[in-house]
Protein backbone atom coordinates (compact mmCIF):
# COMPACT_ATOMS: atom_id res chain seq x y z
CA UNK A 1 0.00 0.00 0.00
CA UNK A 2 1.19 3.26 -0.92
CA UNK A 3 0.15 6.32 1.18
CA UNK A 4 0.08 10.17 0.99
CA UNK A 5 0.66 11.67 4.11
CA UNK A 6 -0.34 15.77 3.99
CA UNK A 7 0.38 18.01 6.48
CA UNK A 8 -2.01 21.24 5.49
CA UNK A 9 -0.54 24.94 4.96
CA UNK A 10 -0.03 27.54 2.83
CA UNK A 11 2.45 29.31 3.06
CA UNK A 12 4.36 26.30 3.71
CA UNK A 13 2.67 22.32 3.37
CA UNK A 14 4.31 18.88 4.29
CA UNK A 15 3.86 15.80 2.19
CA UNK A 16 4.84 12.51 2.12
CA UNK A 17 4.68 9.27 0.20
CA UNK A 18 5.13 5.93 2.17
CA UNK A 19 5.10 2.70 0.69
CA UNK A 20 3.80 0.36 3.90
CA UNK A 21 4.81 -3.68 3.29
CA UNK A 22 4.13 -6.28 6.02
CA UNK A 23 4.76 -3.98 8.83
CA UNK A 24 7.68 -2.33 7.64
CA UNK A 25 7.97 1.32 6.26
CA UNK A 26 9.56 2.21 3.00
CA UNK A 27 9.79 6.31 2.22
CA UNK A 28 9.43 7.18 -1.18
CA UNK A 29 9.46 11.12 -0.89
CA UNK A 30 8.81 13.85 1.57
CA UNK A 31 9.24 17.69 1.36
CA UNK A 32 7.22 20.66 1.25
CA UNK A 33 5.66 22.72 -0.80
CA UNK A 34 5.73 26.76 -0.50
CA UNK A 35 4.15 29.49 -1.59
CA UNK A 36 5.57 32.99 -1.22
CA UNK A 37 3.72 35.85 0.96
CA UNK A 38 4.38 37.67 -2.52
CA UNK A 39 1.67 35.59 -4.08
CA UNK A 40 -1.81 36.64 -4.36
CA UNK A 41 -3.64 34.36 -2.16
CA UNK A 42 -5.80 32.58 -5.30
CA UNK A 43 -2.46 31.71 -7.14
CA UNK A 44 -0.71 30.24 -3.89
CA UNK A 45 -4.35 28.31 -3.69
CA UNK A 46 -3.47 27.02 -7.88
CA UNK A 47 0.63 26.26 -6.87
CA UNK A 48 -1.27 24.06 -3.94
CA UNK A 49 -3.31 22.35 -6.28
CA UNK A 50 -0.83 21.73 -9.06
CA UNK A 51 1.45 20.52 -6.59
CA UNK A 52 -0.40 17.90 -5.22
CA UNK A 53 -1.95 16.75 -8.45
CA UNK A 54 1.83 16.42 -9.36
CA UNK A 55 2.63 14.22 -6.66
CA UNK A 56 -0.64 12.12 -7.13
CA UNK A 57 0.30 11.06 -10.75
CA UNK A 58 3.96 10.71 -9.92
CA UNK A 59 3.16 8.03 -6.98
CA UNK A 60 -0.51 6.73 -7.56
CA UNK A 61 -1.25 6.86 -4.02
CA UNK A 62 -3.70 3.77 -2.52
CA UNK A 63 -4.66 6.22 -0.10
CA UNK A 64 -4.12 9.59 1.51
CA UNK A 65 -3.86 10.45 5.41
CA UNK A 66 -4.29 14.07 6.10
CA UNK A 67 -4.18 15.97 9.22
CA UNK A 68 -7.30 17.98 10.67
CA UNK A 69 -6.59 21.43 11.12
CA UNK A 70 -5.23 22.57 14.70
CA UNK A 71 -7.14 24.89 16.10
CA UNK A 72 -5.16 27.65 17.13
CA UNK A 73 -5.99 31.20 18.83
CA UNK A 74 -4.96 32.92 15.51
CA UNK A 75 -8.53 32.04 13.74
CA UNK A 76 -7.54 34.12 10.77
CA UNK A 77 -4.37 31.61 9.96
CA UNK A 78 -6.81 28.79 11.12
CA UNK A 79 -9.27 30.18 8.05
CA UNK A 80 -6.50 30.29 5.16
CA UNK A 81 -4.88 26.94 6.30
CA UNK A 82 -9.01 25.78 6.13
CA UNK A 83 -9.15 27.53 2.44
CA UNK A 84 -5.87 25.70 1.40
CA UNK A 85 -7.01 22.25 2.84
CA UNK A 86 -10.50 22.50 0.87
CA UNK A 87 -7.94 22.82 -2.02
CA UNK A 88 -5.82 19.60 -1.12
CA UNK A 89 -9.07 17.35 -0.38
CA UNK A 90 -10.63 18.30 -3.83
CA UNK A 91 -7.33 17.54 -5.57
CA UNK A 92 -7.30 14.09 -4.16
CA UNK A 93 -11.03 13.99 -4.43
CA UNK A 94 -11.53 14.10 -7.99
CA UNK A 95 -7.63 12.18 -8.40
CA UNK A 96 -10.33 9.31 -6.73
CA UNK A 97 -8.04 8.59 -3.64
CA UNK A 98 -9.49 7.20 -0.57
CA UNK A 99 -8.89 10.19 1.96
CA UNK A 100 -8.63 9.41 6.00
CA UNK A 101 -8.43 12.49 8.45
CA UNK A 102 -6.26 12.06 11.64
CA UNK A 103 -6.13 14.74 14.63
CA UNK A 104 -2.99 15.89 15.72
CA UNK A 105 -3.64 13.92 19.08
CA UNK A 106 -4.52 10.53 17.11
CA UNK A 107 -0.80 10.89 15.08
CA UNK A 108 1.06 11.35 18.31
CA UNK A 109 -1.14 8.51 19.74
CA UNK A 110 -0.26 6.84 16.84
CA UNK A 111 3.57 7.73 16.67
CA UNK A 112 4.08 7.28 20.30
CA UNK A 113 1.78 5.94 22.28
CA UNK A 114 1.72 9.08 23.95
CA UNK A 115 -1.13 11.89 23.62
CA UNK A 116 1.27 14.63 25.22
CA UNK A 117 4.41 13.51 22.73
CA UNK A 118 6.69 17.09 21.51
CA UNK A 119 7.23 17.81 18.32
CA UNK A 120 10.79 16.61 18.87
CA UNK A 121 9.45 12.98 19.87
CA UNK A 122 7.65 12.20 16.82
CA UNK A 123 10.14 13.93 14.31
CA UNK A 124 12.56 11.19 16.09
CA UNK A 125 10.05 7.99 15.68
CA UNK A 126 9.53 9.03 12.10
CA UNK A 127 13.32 8.66 11.66
CA UNK A 128 13.05 5.80 14.08
CA UNK A 129 10.00 3.39 11.92
CA UNK A 130 11.34 4.67 8.55
CA UNK A 131 15.07 4.00 9.19
CA UNK A 132 16.55 7.26 7.75
CA UNK A 133 20.13 8.51 8.76
CA UNK A 134 18.33 11.72 9.48
CA UNK A 135 15.30 12.99 10.69
CA UNK A 136 12.82 14.68 7.45
CA UNK A 137 13.28 17.62 6.87
CA UNK A 138 11.64 20.89 7.04
CA UNK A 139 9.85 19.71 10.08
CA UNK A 140 6.77 19.97 7.92
CA UNK A 141 7.52 17.11 5.99
CA UNK A 142 8.51 14.99 9.28
CA UNK A 143 4.79 16.18 10.47
CA UNK A 144 3.44 14.26 6.62
CA UNK A 145 5.76 11.28 7.00
CA UNK A 146 3.80 10.36 10.91
CA UNK A 147 0.17 11.00 9.26
CA UNK A 148 1.17 9.10 6.79
CA UNK A 149 2.66 6.58 9.46
CA UNK A 150 -0.78 6.90 11.59
CA UNK A 151 -3.16 6.06 8.78
CA UNK A 152 -0.93 2.57 8.17
CA UNK A 153 -1.37 1.93 11.56
CA UNK A 154 -4.93 2.99 11.79
CA UNK A 155 -6.37 -0.63 11.89
CA UNK A 156 -4.07 -2.03 14.67
CA UNK A 157 -4.38 0.71 17.47
CA UNK A 158 -7.32 2.24 18.40
CA UNK A 159 -7.65 5.98 17.88
CA UNK B 1 -19.11 44.74 -17.48
CA UNK B 2 -20.62 40.98 -15.98
CA UNK B 3 -19.79 40.30 -12.46
CA UNK B 4 -20.68 37.18 -10.64
CA UNK B 5 -21.41 37.44 -7.26
CA UNK B 6 -20.36 34.86 -4.29
CA UNK B 7 -21.42 34.30 -0.82
CA UNK B 8 -19.50 31.41 0.11
CA UNK B 9 -21.11 28.19 1.68
CA UNK B 10 -20.61 24.08 2.34
CA UNK B 11 -24.09 23.33 2.56
CA UNK B 12 -25.75 26.29 0.82
CA UNK B 13 -23.68 28.61 -1.49
CA UNK B 14 -24.96 31.44 -2.70
CA UNK B 15 -24.45 32.78 -6.12
CA UNK B 16 -25.45 35.47 -8.64
CA UNK B 17 -24.46 36.59 -12.00
CA UNK B 18 -25.26 40.95 -12.50
CA UNK B 19 -24.67 42.62 -15.68
CA UNK B 20 -24.02 46.05 -14.86
CA UNK B 21 -24.44 49.07 -17.95
CA UNK B 22 -24.08 52.40 -17.13
CA UNK B 23 -25.33 52.47 -13.56
CA UNK B 24 -27.89 49.67 -14.61
CA UNK B 25 -28.44 46.35 -12.53
CA UNK B 26 -29.43 43.11 -14.51
CA UNK B 27 -29.99 40.03 -13.01
CA UNK B 28 -29.48 37.38 -15.18
CA UNK B 29 -29.57 34.51 -12.77
CA UNK B 30 -29.41 34.12 -8.97
CA UNK B 31 -29.87 30.91 -6.80
CA UNK B 32 -28.27 28.63 -4.20
CA UNK B 33 -25.63 25.38 -4.47
CA UNK B 34 -26.96 22.65 -2.17
CA UNK B 35 -24.86 19.96 -0.53
CA UNK B 36 -26.69 17.41 1.06
CA UNK B 37 -24.93 16.28 4.49
CA UNK B 38 -25.23 12.75 3.70
CA UNK B 39 -22.89 13.60 1.39
CA UNK B 40 -19.04 12.93 2.47
CA UNK B 41 -17.07 16.47 2.77
CA UNK B 42 -15.15 15.50 -0.27
CA UNK B 43 -17.83 15.09 -2.39
CA UNK B 44 -19.53 17.86 -1.27
CA UNK B 45 -16.52 20.35 -2.08
CA UNK B 46 -16.22 18.41 -5.38
CA UNK B 47 -20.17 19.28 -6.16
CA UNK B 48 -19.34 22.49 -5.64
CA UNK B 49 -16.31 23.61 -7.64
CA UNK B 50 -18.11 21.88 -10.39
CA UNK B 51 -21.19 23.46 -10.31
CA UNK B 52 -18.99 27.19 -10.10
CA UNK B 53 -17.34 25.86 -13.44
CA UNK B 54 -20.12 25.41 -14.73
CA UNK B 55 -21.62 28.81 -14.10
CA UNK B 56 -18.24 30.58 -15.20
CA UNK B 57 -18.93 28.47 -18.64
CA UNK B 58 -21.87 29.48 -19.26
CA UNK B 59 -21.94 33.21 -18.32
CA UNK B 60 -18.27 34.05 -19.02
CA UNK B 61 -17.92 36.55 -15.90
CA UNK B 62 -15.42 39.61 -16.01
CA UNK B 63 -14.95 39.93 -12.70
CA UNK B 64 -16.00 37.55 -9.59
CA UNK B 65 -16.72 38.94 -6.11
CA UNK B 66 -16.51 36.93 -3.18
CA UNK B 67 -17.67 37.88 0.20
CA UNK B 68 -15.33 37.16 2.93
CA UNK B 69 -15.64 34.51 5.86
CA UNK B 70 -17.89 36.18 8.95
CA UNK B 71 -16.40 35.05 12.55
CA UNK B 72 -18.42 33.42 14.01
CA UNK B 73 -18.18 31.67 17.18
CA UNK B 74 -18.48 28.66 16.28
CA UNK B 75 -15.41 27.70 14.56
CA UNK B 76 -15.85 24.43 13.43
CA UNK B 77 -18.76 25.86 11.09
CA UNK B 78 -16.59 28.58 9.64
CA UNK B 79 -13.75 26.29 9.35
CA UNK B 80 -15.87 24.36 7.18
CA UNK B 81 -16.96 27.40 5.29
CA UNK B 82 -13.43 27.73 4.49
CA UNK B 83 -12.59 24.86 3.06
CA UNK B 84 -15.80 25.52 0.41
CA UNK B 85 -14.16 28.94 -0.12
CA UNK B 86 -10.94 27.91 -0.91
CA UNK B 87 -12.15 25.22 -3.41
CA UNK B 88 -14.32 28.74 -4.69
CA UNK B 89 -11.44 30.46 -5.40
CA UNK B 90 -9.49 27.50 -7.16
CA UNK B 91 -11.77 27.38 -9.94
CA UNK B 92 -11.97 31.06 -10.20
CA UNK B 93 -8.68 31.28 -10.11
CA UNK B 94 -8.36 28.48 -12.89
CA UNK B 95 -11.01 30.01 -14.77
CA UNK B 96 -9.08 33.32 -14.99
CA UNK B 97 -11.64 35.65 -13.90
CA UNK B 98 -10.32 38.53 -11.29
CA UNK B 99 -11.20 38.27 -8.18
CA UNK B 100 -12.28 40.75 -5.49
CA UNK B 101 -13.34 40.12 -1.95
CA UNK B 102 -15.68 42.45 0.50
CA UNK B 103 -16.70 41.92 4.03
CA UNK B 104 -19.97 41.56 5.09
CA UNK B 105 -19.42 45.06 6.27
CA UNK B 106 -18.79 46.42 3.15
CA UNK B 107 -21.43 44.98 1.70
CA UNK B 108 -24.27 46.32 3.77
CA UNK B 109 -22.32 49.76 4.07
CA UNK B 110 -22.25 49.48 -0.66
CA UNK B 111 -25.81 48.41 -0.34
CA UNK B 112 -27.71 50.53 1.87
CA UNK B 113 -24.91 52.92 3.14
CA UNK B 114 -25.38 51.67 6.63
CA UNK B 115 -23.28 49.52 8.42
CA UNK B 116 -25.93 47.95 10.79
CA UNK B 117 -28.48 47.26 7.91
CA UNK B 118 -30.56 43.97 8.99
CA UNK B 119 -30.52 40.87 6.43
CA UNK B 120 -34.27 42.14 5.35
CA UNK B 121 -33.14 45.44 4.01
CA UNK B 122 -30.11 44.09 2.56
CA UNK B 123 -32.38 41.94 0.58
CA UNK B 124 -34.99 44.37 -0.15
CA UNK B 125 -32.78 46.45 -1.48
CA UNK B 126 -31.44 43.94 -3.90
CA UNK B 127 -34.91 43.97 -5.19
CA UNK B 128 -35.37 47.96 -5.23
CA UNK B 129 -31.97 48.00 -7.23
CA UNK B 130 -31.99 45.29 -9.82
CA UNK B 131 -36.15 46.40 -10.40
CA UNK B 132 -37.41 42.39 -9.41
CA UNK B 133 -40.81 41.82 -8.31
CA UNK B 134 -39.34 39.84 -5.80
CA UNK B 135 -36.53 39.38 -3.58
CA UNK B 136 -34.56 37.03 -4.44
CA UNK B 137 -34.88 33.38 -2.65
CA UNK B 138 -33.74 32.20 -1.28
CA UNK B 139 -31.31 34.16 1.04
CA UNK B 140 -28.13 32.95 -0.16
CA UNK B 141 -29.24 34.19 -3.59
CA UNK B 142 -29.56 37.42 -2.03
CA UNK B 143 -26.74 37.71 -0.57
CA UNK B 144 -25.28 36.74 -3.34
CA UNK B 145 -26.62 39.05 -5.67
CA UNK B 146 -25.74 42.26 -2.73
CA UNK B 147 -22.13 41.42 -3.09
CA UNK B 148 -21.91 41.25 -6.97
CA UNK B 149 -23.70 44.76 -6.76
CA UNK B 150 -21.20 45.93 -3.74
CA UNK B 151 -18.28 45.54 -6.20
CA UNK B 152 -20.59 47.46 -9.00
CA UNK B 153 -20.43 50.05 -6.42
CA UNK B 154 -17.05 49.69 -5.21
CA UNK B 155 -15.17 52.43 -7.62
CA UNK B 156 -17.52 55.21 -6.60
CA UNK B 157 -18.22 54.43 -2.96
CA UNK B 158 -15.32 54.77 0.17
CA UNK B 159 -14.73 51.16 1.67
Amino acid sequence: MIILGIDPGYAKLGYSVVEVCRSKYLLKVCGAIETHSSMVFPLRLEKIYNSINLILEEFKPNAASVETIYFQNNQKTAIKVAHARGVIILALQRYGVKIFEYTPLQVKIALTGYGKATKRQIILMTQRLLRLNSPPDPDDAADAVAVAVCHANAPRISL
